[in-house]
């Protein structure tokens, strides 16, 4: 099971919350507004994006770091740890 | 008109496909998908997201700003440009 | 003369001070700080420098832009905007 | 010892290549370089600067969060991986 897995409703809902601002901002372009009030809302829909994907992240290292370590096996460790970081990489640069 | 609106549904149809990679998401964490994976999902939307923004800005500048120029109109243009900005700030702290 | 040519010792103060930050993260690592206070500090020069690049990019459209509009130019202004988009992109990016 | 002490010289060598590059800016902005390019030279330093940063939060969570799980303390992995979210989150938003 994921790290994440005690948290899936509350995932579930932010996602679906980030479904509806999309179609908001269908919306805002379909009813001509203007520009920097669509730039604004793409802004937050970012956000939030980027907070789901810390918590996701905060629960991987929390739970599948830890139980690799604590299981002893630091090639896993270090498998885990470098998915992570390459994960935290794309984040930063997306 | 805002200056996107020549390109309104290409924008539309960027933003359907987003609202659908978005979904995607939901389904990733609905079926306890790798928590790496969904990261790296998260960042392609993000990416998508940034550059529907980039656009937007680019047309924004290229419209609004240069007719407040060509206008005579130098408040406008300061007003205009310091938006611009705020909405690029924004999205370099999204 | 670019757009920042009026603010250019504003510029140079501040780069200096971020200059002298950097120094700061050196003598950090060589005096083996804690991981979480170097990567806060980068945090800050980060912001420092993201601060400079808003506003030289306000500053080449309040002038290189409305310039080249002014001027009647719109395939300069295509140029100029096309730039400015370009690094705008590889700021949110960065 | 923090994580990162086995490759000081390496972080140290970085920062200071760094430094050369903010003096870089510096004698761009005096000599009145084109906005664009001085704007290319600052995420060239962003980039060097974000990929310290994740060097760091490598080692951070190879070493400070696989030891506190080795050593059975699940509050001072929690405190941890606290600390380590909150870093990304601040490298994402700076």
């Amino acid at each position: 099971m994921p790290g994440y897995s005690m948290d899936k409703d509350d995932y579930a809902r932010r996602l679906r919350r980030i479904e509806g601002q999309v179609r908001g901002l269908q919306r805002m372009v379909d009813e001509d507004t203007y520009c920097i009030d669509v730039l604004t809302q793409i802004s937050a829909v970012s956000s939030a994006l980027n907070s789901v994907a810390l918590g996701l992240l905060d629960q991987h290292v929390r739970h599948c770091v830890a139980d690799a370590a604590r299981d002893g096996d630091p090639a896993e460790v270090d498998r885990i740890v470098a998915e992570a970081t390459a994960a935290v990489a794309r984040l930063v640069r997306s």
